[in-house]
C-alpha cells in the first residue's frame, strides 16, 4: 500500500496519526506538493479524481480517498488498538463525536484559514475574507462547547482515546499554526489540557 | 426509539429514506420546527446539544445525532438490505463515495442555499451572498463530475444502491427546491437519469 500525503495539511495528518496509534509501519508515504498544484496534475487525478489528499493506493491498484474512509479500511485490517468502535453501537457514537468535530469545529476553522490566510490563496479561489472571519468566530464558539465537554470527560468521544481525538487535535493544531488560535488564550483550559495530553502521545509527532 | 426530524430539511430526510429502504417501521417521528427556532430551545438542546436534527433517542435514553452516525447504528440493528457495506473494505469504499457527496456536492449546494436564500436567513447569520453564489458554481462543477461517473456506473458508489445514493438524492432535491437546480438544465443527463430512477423508489416519498 502507498499513502499519498502532504506536509502540514490537516487531513493527511489524521491518517498518519491513526497509523502511528495503531503501530502500523511499512506503508510507503509519498508527499504531494499542494503549493505547486501537484494534486491537480493528470497523474494524481488518475488516482484521486477530486484532487484530494490523503489517498491510499491498495495493493490491488484501487485507490481509497477521504480521510475517514481510509481509517475505516485500516481499522478493518488492523483492529487493535480499536479507535472507531468495537460494534455498530459504539461505532455510531464515535462517528457522532468525530463528525461533530469535523463539521462544527474543523470546517469553520478551515474556512477561516482558507478564506483569510494569504498563503492559502493558492488553494481557495476566490477567498471571501469576511466570511472567513465570521467562520473563525463560530469555530471559537464551538471550541468552547468542546471545552465544556472536556470538563466532564477525558476524551472527545468519552472515556477513551478515539479517532475523534485525532480529528480534533489535527484541526486545532492547524488553527494554532495558521490562525494563532490557542485554547488557553480564550480561557478554554480543559480543551488546552486535553490538547497538551494528546501532544504528548508519540503519534502527535507524525506529520 | 424516537426520531427528531424536520420537514423539508435534507439531513432528516436522509434518515427517513434510510429507514424506508430498510423497511423499518415503528420509530416515532417528532418534527422540530426550525423556522420557529425550536431546535435551539433548552428542551431540545438537552437532547441534541449542538441544536441539530436529525437526532435519534434510543430506548435507554441516550441520544444519537449526526445523520450518518444514526444510519451506522440502524444498519447494525437492521442489517438487511445492506446500505453501508458488508465488511470493512466495502464499508470504506461506500463511506468514500458518501463523503464525496457530502463534502463536495452537498456542502457547496447547502452553502449556496444558506447564504443566498432569504428563507434561510433565519438559520444562517450572517449571510454572505457572494460566497453563496461562488459555492453554487462549485456545486454544479462537482455535479458534472458525478454525471461523468454515472455514465459508467449505475449508482453513486458503484453497482448497487447504497447510502451514498440517499445522500446525493436528498442534496440534489434540496437544491432543486431552493436553487431551482435541475441536472438536465446543465446537460447532466446521466445524473438526471439517476435522479429520476431514485425518485421512483418508494423511499423517495419519505419526507
Amino acid at each position: 500500500m502507498k499513502l499519498y500525503s502532504a506536509y502540514r495539511a490537516p487531513n493527511p495528518r489524521r491518517v498518519l496519526m491513526f497509523l502511528a496509534e495503531k503501530g502500523i509501519n511499512g506503508i510507503a508515504v509519498e508527499n504531494v506538493d499542494l503549493n505547486q498544484g501537484q494534486h491537480r496534475s493528470a497523474d494524481f487525478r488518475d488516482k484521486s479524481p477530486m484532487a484530494k489528499v490523503p489517498a491510499l493506493e491498495l495493493d490491488d491498484g484501487r485507490v481509497l480517498t477521504e480521510t475517514r474512509a481510509i481509517c475505516t479500511y485500516l481499522e478493518g485490517l488492523y483492529p487493535e488498538p480499536n479507535l472507531m468502535g468495537v460494534d455498530a453501537t459504539e461505532r455510531a457514537f464515535i462517528e457522532m463525536a468525530d463528525r461533530r468535530v469535523e463539521w462544527y469545529l474543523m470546517v469553520p476553522l478551515a474556512m477561516a484559514i482558507r478564506h483569510t490566510h494569504p498563503g492559502l490563496a493558492v488553494l481557495e479561489q476566490p477567498q471571501f475574507p469576511d466570511f472567513g472571519r465570521s467562520q473563525g468566530e463560530k469555530g471559537v464558539e464551538v471550541a468552547r462547547w468542546f471545552d465544556q465537554q472536556l470538563q466532564r470527560q477525558p476524551w472527545i468521544a468519552g472515556d477513551r482515546f478515539t479517532i475523534a481525538d485525532i480529528t480534533a487535535f489535527c484541526a486545532l493544531e492547524f488553527a494554532r499554526g495558521l490562525l494563532k488560535l490557542v485554547p488557553r488564550d480564550h480561557g478554554l483550559l480543559a480543551l488546552q489540557g486535553w490538547r497538551d495530553r494528546v501532544a504528548e502521545r508519540p503519534s502527535a509527532q507524525a506529520v
